[in-house]
């Protein structure tokens, strides 16, 4: 059943084929929405193969269904990763598991990335503990898209919550690796890189945070970024910058502040657009130009946490994705296996670490491993 | 020049008068914006008299034009704190700014409660010197409301960022605070209080915040809150909470990415509802429901940051806040007057935070104060 990157694609690296690893349990709607969300990614792009991982009584007969057997090669996995599962219990006891299975694939190179909607805080032990921390990386990072004004769309913003903390060297990587993952995902040549702080003006916020001021400005030319310095919360959606540098705690928070935020104003349009005949029969009118506001917005067109620092790319798809999130993953994950994003982030935290762990840096990294 | 709090406010205490300490300079829109705010105040609460502070050339001409010198104290002060000043040096040098003797009106008592536009760290640095912290409080806290789907409409959030970190006693002192401040100015007579984390599970986050749920969930009777445990970014405008406590690096990017993403939010819908003429016939047939919408969250009618846990209420009105703003602040600051709240505070804080302060956290707080 283990079939080599090749054979499992049935087709030439040179096509431009892809293999992705997927695990299709641990998300909350189930191996249906995963499977359909295959469908629609290789419909979207015929050149993608798939290695998909979890229970073959109820996979078969959903890939048979999509008539997806030509380009899916299953792997039985008995376990399922739950979302109360902690990432303890599932780096001991999980080698049975699809998730577990999932990231192997990348280990071995049968698939070139790995895509999971399953419990975050299992994925990132199990991808670390298989993967391993790329050499110059202490904490591996989430980075997410998030909608901005900018040309692209989105901006990137990390950690989202792979950790819930990170010292001035950590951010320093978060920068180098956010930018190596705008300029593959979203094809920006010089990004712009701002820290997360709560207010612009350099004597603003902590000891640790002014540190990896110095180290991000440092860093620009051999990072392939430019640095805009201190951003505030307000600049998430703002043009002025591409890449938005925090530890994990704020990343999360924030990302989970304008989820909410932009969930409040979506319900109180609704209600103020049914709240009277003559308010209905405007939205009505204004049907089309509001789907095209809530296409634009959708958040399922930005489903996929990319997991940066690791020897391997895994995308962490939404838990409650459904099929049109799922796909968006998909692509997302072939995106970067066409770039060779692992591997040009590698070659980027090989050549500009170095400069920021000869910086203040030596002990606080020191002390953020004990 | 020097008036008591009666003579000031020409009506005898019972009655409901207040006298509000106003800074008329610094903030964004000058004191024109000031001064009307004060004239719409008054408007809706003819009990109210106030103590302006600012220069007289430029005072003395808009308090006539808007009919207010019977109802205001002037007082002169030259300096005027800018936006860029840095807060050390207003502490050092600014005891002749309007910002100084506007909080000295509270400390000498000739007003119940301060109200400023100006630079926040630079208020927050006057009033910690001149009012003093409360007998308890280590690390003063400014609180926010936050459009909710609760019955009053608003969540209460702190810290909004008077200091960039909070340990576990910090952050049981701002439950403890947030809880009096949403119970006098919300009318709850049990808030819910929620600690922010990255999840709700209770072995999620790092050990201070474990720390701290222990210590909310211990005071809830002394404190006469509900503690619901952790709470996440999304829950901002939940109905399950009511007072939201976390350190405030956190609570000001939350505060400022919620603001971002709703501006967002509102300028895709304009864009959206102007995109055709069929959208524009939409729009104008829907005003009515979308006007309403838009006061129901209008940022100016939340306006007022309270600083919590000194001798004295400060309300930190927006720099950039309009008449309508600054008349909120004021309405604000005159509710809590009224009620008390500022001993009421002062009372709940003396009561309950000795509990705290034997449990693990006599340590922590040490170390904080290095």
């Amino acid at each position: 059943m283990t079939q080599g990157r090749d054979t499992a694609a049935g087709a030439p690296e040179h096509s431009g084929a892809v293999v992705i690893s997927v695990d299709a349990m641990g998300g909350d709607l189930g191996p249906s929405a995963v499977v359909d969300g295959i469908a629609r990614a290789w419909r979207a792009d015929p050149a993608l193969r798939f290695v998909v991982h979890g229970r073959e009584s109820e996979l078969t007969p959903l890939i048979a269904q999509h008539g997806l057997a030509g380009i899916c090669t299953l792997r039985h996995a008995e376990g399922v990763v739950t979302m109360h599962d902690k990432p303890a219990q599932v780096m001991r006891r999980g080698s049975d598991t699809s998730m577990w299975s999932t990231v192997e694939s990348v280990r071995t190179h049968e698939a070139a990335v790995a895509v999971s909607c399953g419990n975050t805080g299992a994925l990132m032990a199990v991808s670390m503990l298989r993967l391993r921390k790329l050499p110059g990386v202490n904490r591996p990072a989430i980075a997410s898209f998030w909608p901005s004004f900018n040309a692209s769309g989105w901006n990137v913003m990390l950690d989202m919550g792979a950790d819930v903390k990170a010292d001035a060297p950590d951010l320093l990587t978060y920068g180098l690796m956010g930018a190596s993952y705008a300029r593959n995902a979203l094809g920006l040549e010089r990004p712009r890189v701002g820290l997360m702080n709560v207010g612009t003006e350099e004597h603003k916020g902590n000891a640790e945070l002014r540190a990896a001021h110095e180290l991000l400005s440092a860093a620009q030319e051999r990072g392939g970024y430019e640095f805009i310095g201190f951003v505030e919360g307000n600049d998430l959606p703002s043009e002025r910058v591409d890449v938005i540098v925090t530890d994990g705690f704020t990343g999360n928070v924030a990302l989970k502040t304008g989820e909410g935020t932009a969930k409040m104003a979506s319900r109180l349009l609704k209600e103020a657009l049914t709240s009277s005949w003559l308010a209905k029969l405007g939205a009505l009118l204004a049907m089309a130009a509001l789907k095209r506001l809530s296409a634009r917005i959708d958040p399922r067109r930005a489903n996929g946490g990319v997991f940066l620092g690791l020897n391997g790319t895994v995308v962490k798809s939404h838990g409650s994705a459904d099929a049109t999130g799922v796909a968006a993953a998909l692509n997302l994950a072939a995106r970067l296996a066409r770039s060779g994003f692992a591997e040009r982030l590698a070659a980027r935290v090989a050549s500009a670490v170095p400069a920021g762990q000869d910086a203040p840096s030596g002990e606080a990294s020191n002390e953020s491993a004990k």
